[in-house]
């Protein structure tokens, strides 16, 4: 009575990801059944990634299940949410073992890091595309919304951001490629959510967004929502050994600031909470710069340490 | 600071769907927030639907929107569920403001009919093709799962089967349309998920399922979650007044048995539940029909009522 899909779905999909308590019914029913904990507010995203459009089409199948998975725990990040459960909605131009494979080893991977499970999925056939939709958990009143950004808090980033934009330039062959590189490309196809440091800002950060984007146009949703604006010392953002080692400086600054695709958080936080912050980032081993104020001027201002100021002729990823 | 994804979400997308007071934050942030009320599960599931596969190209826009968010109603109607929020993904291989409009309507429409919020989303550029998520919340032990059909259960059909099927060959023009045939390309267009119905099945069906991929196929998923097998009189399966004047005897029932896309519910309840069922039925002034028995021995056998045997080359849609 099983049709392609359902073999399918049983080869790679069942048990994928973590095992969890709160999973009354995952792959295959009509719908999973989850129980979450009695007060916690159920966090939800979704986002897709096309080929060509947001990945490579040759980019390797288990990038592509561990990148799917990544920009949605980064949304949940961005939350303050702990990340519990996961669908999957995979469209493919055809039956490809060898690739399901793969993709089920990279999504899996991250998963069982995250301690998500899969918990539903769907699988059709067209243009080569992935859908993922994550929930998590936060007690409502700590989770971190893009609406509380006040006059006087600092802007701080983790990571370095330029790295995914390089990586994609170098990925699509604009020179030819050397060892170091790929550390760059790596960033680009295996971005690392920051799940346990987004849980920890609750109660210590006042709002916070993921820089899928870029960091302009990503930090303009929060001074949007908040109805503020901000002041940032571009030559603060920080960027990686490696992109300082390859690229030069004008370029590294327009990816830094408008390349997207790094995952990393940008946090906004009250002065006094700022070695709380570092404790935080010190405890996941993750590198946390100041880069910014808060002010009441609406907008966004670029200043260089020499006072210059910077302008942008785009400010992040454009989806259409 | 707004990129066109943005202005296109705001656009058409915020505070779409039924206001409710347990969405804490909806579209517009990282993540939506959600809080479902205390000891409920929380029923999750995710379909896509892509132009060319699933819906013609040519469908009308408003019909696609209706259309992605009935099948994964449906889908939670199986589980006994109440649905709540929705998360859309949708890819478009370019703006186009009178598609989107449309498209908004008949998902708003269909959204406010059944109570749902839309509380996140994702717009991006590629092929035509619409993802939704659906949740929705079940008292845990009253869920419909497919597991519990028992053998002496009756299996009842819910509305009448083949329609959609008929509907897709007339859209598709393999014969030039009468007046009449409106109403079959309407239920291929515009499937009417049994929502009430199957929040009204709790604690009276033992399994169901919704008929997406066709009676046979979908019965089957029970019969082997339930390890046990069936008979069906494929005399008793519903059909249409439309389609039975419309189409000869052999097409129409293997379009009733194996066509699939019409949305019904296949119900297993046991014979003493036969009048709360009904009543069920004719509160929502919903057809319901007796069509067959849980047996012991496995697979499913369709028998006419002269006691011959039918044969189906496929059970339903192929998925690949």
């Amino acid at each position: 009575m099983a049709s392609g899909e359902f073999d399918l779905i049983a080869r790679y999909f069942r048990g994928l990801g973590a095992c969890r308590d709160d999973v009354l019914l995952g792959v295959g029913d009509d719908a999973a059944l989850v129980l979450p904990a009695p007060g916690e507010a159920v966090v939800l995203c979704v986002d897709t990634l096309v080929a060509d459009v947001h990945f490579p089409l040759d980019a390797p199948a288990a990038s592509v299940g561990h990148k799917v998975l990544a920009v949605n725990l980064s949304d949940l990040a961005a939350m303050g949410a702990q990340p519990a459960w996961a669908l999957l909605s995979l469209t493919l131009p055809e039956t490809n073992d060898a690739w399901l494979a793969e993709f089920a080893r990279g999504f899996s991977a991250l998963a069982c890091d995250a301690g998500v499970a899969l918990v539903g999925g769907d699988l059709t056939r067209g243009a080569l595309c992935a859908t993922v939709q994550v929930g998590g958990t936060v007690p409502p009143e700590q989770a971190l919304r893009r609406d509380g950004a006040r006059v006087g808090d600092a802007v701080y980033v983790t990571g370095t951001l330029g790295d995914a934009a390089s990586g994609l330039a170098l990925w699509q062959g604009g020179e030819p490629r050397r060892d170091a590189d790929a550390v760059l490309i790596e960033r680009l196809h295996r971005p690392t959510p920051r799940v346990n440091f987004g849980t920890a800002l609750r109660g210590i950060a006042t709002a916070a967004i993921d820089i899928s984007d870029g960091l302009a146009a990503d930090l303009g949703h929060i001074l949007q929502a908040s109805n503020v604006g901000a002041s940032l010392d571009v030559d603060a953002v920080p960027q990686s050994a490696a992109l300082q080692a390859r690229f030069p400086a004008e370029q590294r600054l327009r990816w830094a600031l408008a390349g997207g695709d790094d995952y990393e958080l940008c946090v906004i936080a009250p002065p006094e909470q700022e070695a709380a912050l570092e404790a935080a980032a010190q405890a996941e081993n993750l590198r946390l710069t100041r880069i910014g104020v808060i002010e009441r001027e609406p907008g966004l201002r670029l200043q260089r340490a020499d006072g210059s100021v910077v302008t942008l002729e785009r400010s992040g990823w454009q989806h259409f």
